[in-house]
């Protein structure tokens, strides 16, 4: 039996904290959305998102890549050429940044 | 005509950028989920939210109060009875709660 003093059914559910702080942490979900808009190249991502630096850019891509929602692909000329690419489970956002990218669109931000 | 070093069709849209920062902001999402479960006073959040604190809290709340997402409610009892509650903007966020909390269940987290 819960107690009214313990709420327990109201407790935030960790998988979706964790998620929602991963996708929504700086930066992080601009470069996933302009992954999905087809830019595969470093600069590309860097020019497509005002304000990124280069040390974030590769700190956040690292993340994501350790996350398993962004791959790294290396193709070994000289030099190397490196792509990223979504993987299935960064494809599988597509849901989350229609439904943000709708609400962003009814609810203009306020100021 | 665009070039192919003017990539404009990749730039990442101003207004999906701000609102994903802003629900995905620490404790932010956290906050609005419990209160999409029902908790409306300040200790139920509190205890409902392992890890914050009452500083963060109530600052959290005053910027979700800002964006127009959450509204606080005062009855001029003594002592005040202080309730919270989504406004049409924050009850406007369930697809995007629902559509994270689908991929956090259908990706679980690495590690």
């Amino acid at each position: 039996m819960v107690s009214a003093s313990e709420p327990l059914d109201l407790q935030v559910c960790d998988a979706f904290h964790r998620a929602i702080e991963l996708i929504g942490r700086r930066w992080s979900g601009a470069i996933i959305s302009v992954m999905f808009k087809g830019a595969d190249r470093f600069c590309q991502l860097r020019e497509a998102i005002p304000g990124i630096s280069d040390r974030l850019l590769t700190e956040r891509l690292k993340e994501l890549e350790d996350e398993g929602i962004v791959l790294r692909d290396v193709v070994p000329t000289r030099p190397p050429q490196v792509s990223y690419r979504l993987t299935e489970k960064g494809l599988a956002l597509a849901p989350v940044l229609d439904s943000v990218a709708a609400w962003a669109h009814d609810w203009p931000a306020k100021g």
